[in-house]
C-alpha cells in the first residue's frame, strides 16, 4: 500500500485518542507561560512515543521572553495542578517559573531536517456556559475561569502529538531528523522570539506549521499549503500615572489618568491607515480608577498594532506611543510604553508551498487543495520569528491553514471545531514529513 | 465642677482606648455592606455600656440598600472574620448577607429624641506601604489588600464608641433619648437611604452628624457648627455591551465596547456647567476588554455625578445617561445604566448651627469655633436622607465639621490623621447631647 | 416737582426718539472695533448736545487693544459707511483704522466726577428672518449679514444718547462733571482695557454700567441696583498646524491639524470643575481643514474660559493651554495660542448699590427693585478693568441689571426685547447722576 | 516615416503652445462646476480645430449633478470672468448655471470609437506665494484666491486640447470616430457619474484616460499602461444642528453642535479597518459655532471615505452615518448626512493594458513602461462609472499613470511639474488613438 495512504489510516484510527487529547485540553486551558499541565502531558506523551524530549530553560531562551506572568499569578497557577489531573513528575521546576513548552525530537539517521510546530496556550476569555455551545452541552468546557481554547489550539496540541505517534511508528520508514515544537504563548506573540534565540531552528532544512481556520470564508478547500503575509505586530503595554483627589471635594487638583486613557484609546484607533499595506490597532483592555469617587490616578492599557510589512508595523508602533504620550499630557499625566511582544511579518517559500500542493494532490486526493494556495492572510503570528530564522540559512519555511468548520469566530466565547480536522490535520502533517524524509 | 469640662475631661481619659478602636478599624477596613466584623466590634461595645442595640434588618430596610455585593463576595468576606479578630458571637446572619449597620439606643426617660450618626465604611483603595506613612512605619496599616479607611470613618467610629461611652457615664443627667446611628455603605451613598426608610430618624428632634476635615484649607477652626450644601449625587453603573472579532483577522466584524466607554468617559467629563450652582462629574473607574488581541465586547464603568441642588444633579443624570446611550451607538454597541447610589441635596438648620456654636464658645473655649460658622460643603453625604427626614417633621439637624491634621488628602493612599481630633469628637458631640437632654 | 419725577418724564417723553436710535443701530449692527458708524452717530449726536467729545485714538490706548480685525477687513467695512446712512463727517481716520467708541463730557463746576459706561458693539450671528421675530417682521432687522445685536447693546446706545439728553436738559441742577464712556468691543473683552489705560476712570468718583437682562429668571424687580461676581475671563484663540498630503493616496504621511483640534475641543470642554467656585469653557469656533480629500494641515479655534475668581480663571487657562499643546501632539502636529481678550472678576461697591436702591426706592418707586439687590452674576464683562481702576483710587462702582422681557435669549437669534425698557434705563442713569451730582 | 513617430514630432513641435495653455489654465483655475472659462476655452479651441461640440445640458445629465454650488456662488463667479481673458461668446447660459464641461467628437468614417477622456477642475486651496515656487517665480501662480490647479488637471486639459490638434492633423489617417470628453468636477468624484447617465460612453469601443503621477515613488517607468483598484469613494457632507445659549450665563441650556462634530470626526477616524482590503475616512473640513462666547448651534463637516472595493466602501459609509448620528445625540443635537459625491471601485482591462504597452515598447521606445504595468492605485476616481458603462457593454477601458517629477506632492500648495510630460502626454495619447482607428 502507498504509505501516504498508510499514514492516512493510521491518522483515522487515532480519531478517538485525538479527540480525547483535545478535550482534556480543552477543559483545563493553560493561557502563554502558564501551560504546566499542558506541557507536562505533552512530555509525558512523548517520552512514552520514545522522542528525546526537551523542556523548560532548553526551549526558550531566559532573556528573550516577553510579557512573562508575576512570580505569585505562576505559583497560585502551580498549586491547581494537582487537582487538574496532572501529571506532575513531568513538571519540571523551570515549568513552574513558567519556561513552558516543549520540543520532541525523532533522529531517524542520516538525512535532512524536517520541523514542525503547534502552538499550545490558551486565551483570556471565559467560555460560554450556555446549552447552544457543544463543549458545555458534552461536558467538556474549561474548568479554568476566565480563561479558554477559543483559537483551536486544543486541536493543535491534539494534531502535534497525533503526529508524533503516526511518525513514532513509520520511523524506520524516515531518513534524518524530526523536530515537533510545540510553543508556548504564540498569544500576545511571546514565546516564538525566545525559540529562534536557543538556536533550535539553525539546523533545519524544512520547517511547516499550521494553524485552523474557518472552512467557508477565506479559502475553498481543506488545506492551504501555504499563506501569504501574516502581519507584524508589536504588543504594548501602558501605563497612565495621575493624581488622585476627592472627586467632590477637590476635582481641581486631579489629574485624571482614566481620561488620559480615554483620550488614547480613542486616538489610537485613528491613527491613519498606511497607504503601502494593511494596518491595524486594538486597545484590547483597560482598566482604570480605584473608587467612584476619587479621581483615577492609574490607568493600564493592553494595546497591540499590526502591519502588514515590519515598516507598517513600525510605523504603527510610533504612532501609538507618540499618542500614549500626547493623551497623558491633555490631564496632566504621564505614561509609559512597554513592549511586551512582537513579531516581525513572514512570507512562506513558494517553493515548498507548491512541493506540499503536489503532495497533497497526489497522494492524499481525498482533501482539497485551496485554489489560492499560497493564499493572503491577516492575521498575526509569532511564527515568523522561527520562519525568518530557518530561512535565513536557506531552509524553506510555510505557514498553512487547515481547515474545520466552526459554530462561531475564533477569539469568541462560542467558538468550537469540527474534530475530523484533527486527522486531516496529522494525515497532512505527517505525509510532510514522510516527503521530505521519507523519500530520499 | 461644670459639666463640659467634666465631660471633655472624660473624652481626653478615653484617649488610649479611642485610638485603640480606631486603629484596630484601620487595619481591617470594609467597604460598603461588608462592615461585619466593625458592626460586631460596635454592636458588642454598646452592647458592654448598656446601650439598646439593633442589628441586621433592624437598621436598613432591605428593599432600599443600593449596590451591594454579591452574595459570593459576601460569603468570601464572612470566611475571612475570624482570623482577623472578630467577635463571632455578634455576627448575625443578617450581617453575613451584607445588612450591616448597628443602632444603639440609650432611654433616659423622658425627653427629646437626640440622634447621632457615625459613618463606619472604608474605601477600596490599597493603602501606601512606605516607611513615609504612619500607619504602615507603627504597624496598623489596613490588612485587607485593596481596602482602606481613606476618609476617615474609622476615626468615626472611634468618636462613637467613646461618646457612647461618656454618655453612659453620665446617663443620670439625661433626660430623654438617645440613638447613636452607626451607619453602613455612606461612600457611594448607599446606606442612609435604608435607615430613613426603617423610621429610625421619625422621632428624632436634634440630629447632628460630622465629618474630620483638614486644618489647613477650608476653615480657620477646629470645629465649624454647620455646613451649606452638600452635594446631590447619583451613583450610576454603566454597561456598555459590543461584539467581540478578532482584532488582527475581523476587526471591521467587531462593535469595540471599550471604544464606547472611552467615548462616553470623555464625553461625561464634558457635560456643560450648570449656571445655577455647582456640578461634578467623575468616571471612577472603567473596566474593558478580555484580551489584547480581541475586539472589546464589553466595558463597565462606575460614574458619578453632583449638583448643589437636586434640579441640577438631574441635569447631570439625564445628560449622563444621554451620552452613554449615544457612545455606545458610536460602535454598535449598546449601554445600561443604573443608578446605584444617591443622595438629595441638604442644608443645616440655622438654629442648631448657632445653638452649637454658643455652647461651644461658652462651655468649651479651647476650641475655636470657624468664623464661617456654617460654611460651604462640596463633598456629598447621605446623609440628606437622614437629615432631610428629620427635618420634614420639624426637626432640627447639622452636619458639622472636626478639624484635624492630614499629611495627605481625604481619599488618598497616604491619608492618616492627628488622634487628637478624637478627643475633641468626644467632647463636642456628647456636649452636643448633654445640652440636649442635660440642662431641661 | 420732585427733581426724579421731572427727570422720569423727560425720559418717557424721549420715547419715539430712543425707539429710532435702537432701531437704526440695530439695523446697522457692528462688531468690536469696526463700529465706525456707530462711533459717528454717538459722536455726533453728543456734539450737537453740547457734550466735549474724545473719539479715537484718545478712547482706547493703542498698545493695549485686543483682538483687534486686520486692516483689509477694517477697510471692507469702512467702503459700506456711505449707503448705510453714516454721518462721515464724523468718521475720523482713527475710526477707520478700528479706534471706534466715544467718550462725552459735559462739565458742570465743581463738584465729584460721576462716569457711565455703554457698550455699543455687536455679535457675530446672523439674525433669526422669519415673521415670529418682530425686527424682521417690522423691517428693523440687521443689513449686515453675519452680525446682529443680539445682546441688546443697541439698547444701552440709546439708554446712554437718551441719558445724555437729559442730563443736557438739567445741567443747572448738576455740580461737578459726567463723562458717558461709550466703550468699543465689550464682546470678546477687548475694550475696556485700553480705555482703563488711558487714564479715563482716574478721576471718578462714582461709576455705574448696567446691561439688560431678562426679567423672568434671575431677578424679581425691575432694577437690581448691583450684582456679584462677574466672571474673570479670558478670550483665546488656539492654532494648529500639521501636514497636508492626500487622504486618499498617502494618509500615513499627513498630520491632521483638523483632528488635534477636535481632540482639544473635546478635552477642553472636560477641564474639571473647580471647587473654589464657578469656572466655565466654551469652545465657539473651530475651522479647519482646506478640501475634503486632503488631510487638513491648519485649523483655528476661538476658545473662552471663565472662573468666579482671577485664580479659578488662571486654572483654567492653564489647563487649556496644555490641552491644546498636547492635542496637538496627539496627531504629529503643533499648537499656538493666543490671548486676545481677557477681564478681571469684579464686585459692585456695596454702598453705592444701597445708596441707588434707597434712591429708586424713595424717588422712582414705580421701578420695583430686585429682593437680591447685589444678585449673582454669571457672565463676564470687561467693565472690571473700568470699575477696578476707579476702586484702586477709592471710588465707588456699580454694575447693575436693567430687567426687561424677551421672546428669546441673549446671544440667540431670536433675540429682542421690550422697548419700554429703554426709558426706565435713562429715568434711572439720569437720576443716578442727579442723586450724585445734583443734591449737593 | 513611421507614424507613431510623426505623432511624437507634432507633439513636441507643439510644446510651447501646450504650456500656455497650461499656464493660462494654472493662472485661472476653477473648482468643480465653475469650470466656465475653462470650458470656454477648451469649446473654442475644439471648435477651431473642427470637432463637433458639445456643452453644457449636453454633457452631464442635470439630475444626477451632485455636490452644486448655489447659484449665487455661480453667478459670482460668472460676475469676474471678463476680467480673466475668457471668450465670453462661448460661455453658454448652462455654463452659468454649472454645467460645465466640453466634449469633442471627430468623425473619420466607419470604424470603432475611441474616447479619451481629460478632468478639468482645480482644487479649494490657496497657492504657495513664496519665491521658492516656480509657479509663483514665474508669475503664473493662481490668480483665484483660494483656488489652485495642486492636482495637475491644468497639465490634463493641456494634453487634451494637445491631442485634439495631432489628431486633427492626422485625421485622414484615422478610421472611426474619436471623442475626447473634458470632464468637470471630478474632484469630488461629483461630474462623471452624469457624463456616463448621458450615455456619451454606450458605443465607445475602447477608453482611456490618465493622470500625472510622481516619477519617484510608485512607478519606475514614464507610462504606466494601466492600473488596478482605484478605491471606490463616498463623499458626505454632514451638518450638525444643536441649541445655542450664552456660554457664561447658561450653559446648560446649549446643546453644542461643535462638540458634536468633534466627537464625531474622532470617531470617523477610528472606524475599524477592514480585512477585505483598504479603506479610508478623512474629515477634510470642518466649520463649527458662530461667536466665542455662544455655545456653538451648527457645524458642517466635509467627509469622504474609500475602499479597495464597493463594498467595504458601504460599510464605511454606513459606519459614518452612524457615529454621525451618534455623535449628534452625544450632545443633545441632530446631524444629517448626505452623500454628494460617489466613485465605484475600477479595473483596467488586462488586454487594452497591454495592447497600449506593447504599442509604447515597440513604437515609442523612447518611454519607459513601468515594469508593474498594471499597478496598484489607491486614489479614487470618478472616472469608474465611465469605465464601468464602457465595459458593461463589452468595451475595453484603461486607467494610466503619466509619470512627471514633482518637487511637492499632489494636493499640496507647493505643488508644480514638470511641463515636458505635456509632450509625453500627447504623443502617447495620440498613438493610442491612431493604434485603434489608423491601422485597420
Amino acid at each position: 500500500m502507498d504509505m501516504y495512504q498508510n499514514i492516512n489510516q493510521l491518522a483515522r484510527s487515532l480519531h478517538q485518542e485525538s479527540v480525547d487529547i483535545r478535550r482534556t485540553m480543552h477543559m483545563y486551558p493553560e493561557t502563554g507561560w502558564f501551560e504546566m499541565r499542558t506541557s507536562a502531558i505533552i512530555a509525558k506523551r512523548l517520552t512514552e512515543l520514545g522522542y528525546e524530549v526537551l523542556t523548560g530553560r532548553q526551549v526558550c531562551r531566559e532573556d528573550t521572553r516577553m510579557g512573562v506572568p508575576s512570580p505569585e499569578e505562576l505559583e497560585a497557577h502551580y498549586q491547581q495542578l494537582p487537582e487538574q489531573g496532572t501529571p506532575m513528575e513531568y513538571v519540571t521546576e523551570d515549568m513552574r517559573e513558567g519556561f513552558t513548552g516543549v520540543i520532541g525530537i525523532l533522529r531517524c539517521g542520516d538525512g535532512p531536517v524536517a520541523a514542525l510546530r503547534f502552538d499550545i496556550d490558551a486565551l483570556p476569555m471565559t467560555e460560554n456556559a450556555t446549552q447552544d455551545h457543544r463543549p458545555f452541552r458534552e461536558g467538556f468546557a474549561s474548568r479554568n475561569p476566565g480563561c479558554m481554547h477559543a483559537c483551536g489550539h486544543d486541536s493543535h496540541i491534539a494534531m502535534g502529538l497525533g503526529t508524533a505517534r503516526v511518525l513514532s511508528e513509520i520511523r524506520e520508514h524516515l531518513h534524518g531528523t524530526v523536530k515537533l515544537v510545540f510553543q508556548p504563548a504564540e498569544e500576545g506573540a511571546r514565546g516564538a522570539k525566545g525559540i529562534a534565540a536557543s538556536g533550535h531552528m539553525d539546523d533545519v532544512d524544512f520547517f511547516a506549521a499550521t494553524h485552523i481556520a474557518p472552512d467557508d470564508t477565506i479559502d475553498d478547500g481543506d488545506i492551504t499549503p501555504g499563506t501569504y503575509g501574516s502581519l507584524a505586530t508589536a504588543k504594548l503595554d501602558v501605563e497612565f500615572h495621575g493624581k488622585a483627589a476627592h472627586a467632590g471635594g477637590f476635582p481641581e487638583k486631579g489629574c485624571d489618568a482614566l481620561q488620559a486613557a480615554a483620550h488614547a484609546a480613542i486616538a489610537l484607533a485613528g491613527i491613519p491607515r498606511h497607504s503601502g499595506g494593511m494596518s491595524r490597532v486594538n486597545v484590547g483592555t483597560l482598566r482604570g480608577g480605584s473608587g467612584r469617587n476619587v479621581v483615577p490616578d492609574y490607568a493600564f492599557m493592553q494595546v497591540e498594532v499590526r502591519g502588514e510589512t515590519t515598516e507598517i508595523n513600525q510605523y504603527m508602533t510610533e504612532r501609538a506611543c507618540a499618542i500614549c504620550e500626547a493623551a497623558a499630557a491633555m490631564t496632566g499625566c504621564t505614561a509609559s510604553v512597554s513592549i511586551v511582544g512582537e513579531a516581525p511579518s513572514q512570507v512562506s517559500d513558494l517553493a515548498f508551498v507548491e512541493r506540499i500542493r503536489d503532495m497533497i494532490q497526489t497522494h492524499l486526493p481525498q482533501y482539497r487543495v485551496s485554489t489560492e494556495y499560497n493564499s493572503r492572510n491577516w492575521g498575526s503570528e509569532d511564527i515568523g520569528f522561527l520562519m525568518n530564522r530557518v530561512q535565513a540559512h536557506g531552509g524553506q519555511a510555510v505557514y498553512m491553514r487547515t481547515m474545520t468548520s466552526m459554530p462561531s469566530a475564533q477569539h469568541t466565547t462560542e467558538f468550537d471545531l469540527d474534530e475530523k480536522a484533527l486527522d486531516k490535520g496529522i494525515s497532512v502533517f505527517a505525509s510532510i514529513i514522510y516527503n521530505i524524509l521519507g523519500e530520499s
